[in-house]
């Protein structure tokens, strides 16, 4: 089934498009914004528009063909834009698209929530695996 | 350089937890948070109690074991709480603690943006499809 007949499968009544229906398109759009690698990505591009490597160093422990994977679907999705330089030798910028910016903005909320709150995770954590005999 | 960098330039403490760093425990979570099922977990139990089998009906497509780890992951990181009821057979449910309602929260208001935006990301993957011949 393409993308189009999914989208057309879920008809008028319910909302267009449902990351929880296994076929519907907004399901592989999500896991490219929240992957491992693709949330991370986003998260760097945003408010800054930066050469290839420049990213690798920003997401610590990415490899080579991983981000430039990540970069692919991105820029497919259009959340990144790539913009090759003709010089010699060239030179390519990535940078989120304002859609991208928008994607970014509330991962970025996410991204936050997080780290502000994983003293609780750890202590979650702690209890889980102490009750637990760990 | 991101917010919590040039928060930590301008008062000298450095930001305790950050995703970007390879070691930092906050990737794990945010990994259990956004990974393919544990958003849709999240996001199925905003708001919700339910058992495993409602559970596995509403994740479209994730399998038994996937969906177990799943929970395992959020319960251990303090999102989910799993209560066993004593009665024959035993009855399980599963809902969001406090901080899992706040991170559901976030992780539906990007679900919400990705669906809505669903027809943008379709004609940018048409653009770059068509752009390659494919």
């Amino acid at each position: 089934m393409s993308e189009a007949e999914a989208a057309t499968e879920l008809d008028g009544s319910a909302p267009p498009f449902d990351v929880f229906a296994r076929q519907c398109p907004s399901r592989g759009t999500l896991e490219h914004v929240t992957g491992r690698w693709g949330s991370l990505t986003l998260g760097a591009l945003s408010g800054n528009r930066l050469r290839f490597n420049e990213l690798r160093r920003r997401v610590d422990g990415v490899s080579e063909k991983m981000l430039s994977q990540t970069l692919h679907a991105l820029e497919r999705d259009g959340l990144v834009h790539r913009e090759a330089q003709p010089t010699n030798p060239p030179r390519v910028d990535y940078e989120l698209t304002p859609l991208g910016h928008e994607v970014a903005g509330r991962l970025l909320g996410l991204i936050q929530l997080v780290e502000g709150r994983m003293p609780e995770v750890l202590d979650a954590r702690g209890r889980y695996d102490g009750a637990r005999g760990a």
